[in-house]
């Protein structure tokens, strides 16, 4: 038995006067990197996918890729590209190891390089869910809910695009979401790569909108997208497309195959990440050898399926293996790289709790540089949930707390302090105690640390119902950031005769 | 966007023949132990604890105590005693660095020793709550009901006292505690230090039942107790007693200081530590002073207050930097150590899940010999959670199956899967996954991994209300061990008379 003899005390005059400030903006892995393979295991993965791109090949569908491809001396045999190892060695030459991530609020801004901690939430949700108004299909006022959400929690490093605003039609709709960034956000954005159309106008609407110059939007990249290539060994035309065009411009590509494991990869976690790492190092390739230089990452999102429905499952044993060896393959090319937490889970329960807690523990114990989907990911991706969102945060800014350490000076062991108290005493009145009381400790967001008693009496609310009024909360006082007035009308005009011309479709 | 473009299939035929079983037995921890300190903090913090002994004192209110004290050469003014540190040092000498527990099922014996990961079901809950019968004070029913609940998992590796029998009187209810275990448990024992009465007839039942010679019972421990200090540097009456008459009988006494950073203890982590590591070190001082090479174990449960309210705070980053500070002390001092996870939730929600899962993995970091309060710990202590429980062990299993490394091998990487799946394709039906898929992947107890709709048409129910039928089923279904019968009837006698004697009161 623990006996826990708490002598509580409600402290009056408990209004910390002193507030408590943690950085949570820019965070370093507090952890070394663990190992689910022996080092010739990974030569031995990374080998084999080097041996994929040269003898399996990729099927690449847009010419224009594939005649970059030749250009650099793969062999092509209809749409299917055959990349011999010097290229792929080559290119992870010139894939540049630190990439300075900007955004409207240079306090905001990001080295992307191996040993930070990024976060990002819950992104690409079809739907979105919370307990006031039930699960709906996202729309522009989700879209931009889910944004000021993002951009409240310094936490939360880059806004995502959480919820798909479906209400907009499509040829508009980057309009409305990279508007909508820029309006109620400052920090690193995050785009789509639905064809060229449309990815041009948003970089021009950030150049636009930031005042930027060519060479400033350019020189480090202001937009994130991430590729997702259709395993197995599949390149789609926008994904393709959207390589070359961020390559080109500067901007950031994620280069994540999404590698289920029994499903569109290998049934072995080896073998999955055979294919994650010979997919994302062929993506890799393509953006240096489209522009040598351009910024792009290594990305693994691999889980398994559940074998008895086929339905991807996340928080898993096998998922955390493929991060643990997703972090050695990208410690071996020597880049940064991204990997993703998130939840199987159709409501903000328990399991959607346990299953973000071993993917995010996951991402820790590999170093994962960026982690995706962090916060509010459900259904694997298909709905994105208001007070999953505030629950998850809570997880990460306990995390964040963990990149400080603890001071172990005599002041903070505090001798004088021990004296103070006599035997079976307490220390809620020492001098130490006093000097220190009003920042020692995290501060929930969420968690109700009251007895059952006092708990039930406020109304029995779980952690998922309070988490209600905190979202409701954040949204009515929210305050755009500075300069955002002028910022949409520097942007409206644009958009308006973009609408006018018929907007741009998606490359299919 | 994680373009989730999943192919799920419905698998016909997908019973298992083969069927996967993974021991959850014995468990070593997978990760390399993380600091929190450097090593020049870690030993100020240990000679500081050192110095708390030989000049602060410890309050220790048991005379007997006190003599064994003061013929080891502490010095002893009324009823302070004051331990050099020659005699603390020559105690770790003589403390076990391997405790071998047993129990009646020796596939279930545990080496207790650094490296081990040892998980223990949350214990000492005055309460028991579950969602078909509500809240209410432990009884004998739930107490025997959260034993067979801890010796049906694997994970679970020891019994606790997850729930207090308060409806039999406290002079007889060590005797039903002690026969529930031996009815419908084979693994090894939890046991408490109420009293030398209480203590020695438990040990004597535990010989009686499992038919064991003085020497079969006092050469390795069959029975574990934990021993609170009453921080700060105070050690009451029976569990003075209980570190005393354990040490004598060859019995595993663990030594958990229950450190409330802010209340109990110093507010700052290195300063509840050094408190935590002194009276830990005080009571592993007894053991070995009262026999040489008794077992006895260093613990750490220290965490912070919430300073709002005063209530214990769990999964705090705090506790997690107590947690790495407390293995860094452990294996300092060369020995094995307890920690433990839980939750200050008061009911079955994300917060219990988050609280939970951050303290679990600091265990993990820590690498704790022995996590208590690892599954159904809620309201911090003050409640065993059925539901949380379940989900709790899926959370433990999960942990265990990071245990067992990934093979790197060419079958497993499987370059000729690979080759047979065309770009685009699927690995469904490839014989890679035929001769694998019945194995591959750990097969969640409560995850839910259906899509929405399905989940919905199902009744929408969350992972607390899905555990609700398998704790059902688990008891409904439950056979006691083998020779549960004879065991009792053996006890049963003993019992009688005990009770006809009026049984023992424990001591204040």
């Amino acid at each position: 038995m623990d006996q826990i003899r708490t002598r509580r005390r409600r402290r009056t005059n408990a209004k910390p006067s002193k507030s408590r400030n943690p950085n949570y903006s820019q965070l370093k892995h507090p952890f070394t990197p663990q190992k689910a393979f022996s080092d010739d295991e990974i030569n031995n993965i990374h080998n084999t996918a080097l041996r994929v791109l040269e003898e399996l090949g990729v099927k690449v569908l847009l010419p224009e890729a594939r005649e970059i491809f030749a250009k650099a001396g793969a062999k092509i045999v209809d749409d299917m590209v055959f990349i011999g190892r010097d290229i792929v060695i080559g290119a992870l030459k010139t894939a540049p190891k630190n990439i300075h991530l900007r955004c409207a609020n240079p306090l905001k801004e990001l080295d992307y390089v191996e040993g930070a901690m990024i976060f990002g939430p819950g992104s690409g949700c079809p739907n979105v869910t919370d307990m006031k108004r039930g699960r709906r299909p996202g729309g522009l006022e989700s879209h931009i809910e889910t944004i000021k959400l993002s951009q409240h929690y310094d936490v939360i490093h880059m806004i995502g695009q959480s919820a798909e605003p479906q209400d907009v039609p499509i040829q508009f709709r980057h309009y409305d979401m990279v508007r909508a960034q820029l309006e109620f956000a400052d920090k690193h954005m995050h785009f789509f790569a639905r064809g060229r159309g449309q990815v041009m106008e948003g970089f021009e609407m950030v150049q636009l909108g930031l005042n930027l110059s060519d060479d400033d939007f350019q020189n480090d990249p202001w937009m994130t997208t991430i590729i997702n290539t259709n395993s197995p060994r599949l390149l789609d035309n926008p994904m393709a497309q959207g390589i070359i065009d961020y390559a080109r411009h500067g901007q950031l590509t994620i280069i994540t195959p999404f590698c289920l494991a029994g499903a569109m990869a290998p049934i072995t976690v080896a073998g999955a990440l055979t294919l994650q790492h010979a997919e994302s190092l062929m993506g890799i390739t393509l953006a240096q050898i489209t522009k040598a230089g351009a910024p792009v990452s290594y990305g693994g999102f691999s889980s398994n399926v559940d074998m008895k429905s086929g339905a991807p499952a996340f928080g898993t044993p096998e998922q955390f293996k493929m991060q643990l060896g997703g972090g050695q393959l990208a410690r071996l090319i020597d880049l940064p790289w991204r990997s993703a937490s998130g939840s199987a889970s159709n409501t903000a329960d328990m399991q959607a709790a346990n299953e973000n807690n071993t993917a995010l523990w996951g991402c820790l114990m590999a170093n994962a540089t960026f982690t995706l989907h962090s916060a509010g990911w459900l259904e694997g991706g298909l709905s994105f949930g208001y007070e999953k969102f505030i629950n998850d945060v809570e997880v990460l800014q306990t995390m964040a707390e963990l990149c400080q350490k603890p001071l172990g000076n005599d002041a903070e062991i505090g001798f004088d302090a021990l004296a103070d108290v006599e035997p079976g005493g307490h220390f809620f009145a020492t001098q130490h105690t006093m000097d220190r009381y009003e920042t020692a400790f995290y501060q929930p967001i969420v968690a109700d640390l009251r007895n059952f008693g006092a708990w039930e009496e406020a109304g029995a609310k779980t952690s998922a119902e309070r988490a209600t009024g905190i979202w409701q909360g954040i949204l009515a006082d929210f305050q755009p950031p500075a300069n955002s007035g002028e910022i949409v009308e520097r942007l409206m005009p644009y958009i308006e005769a973009g609408k006018k011309r018929g907007g741009s479709f998606p490359l299919e």
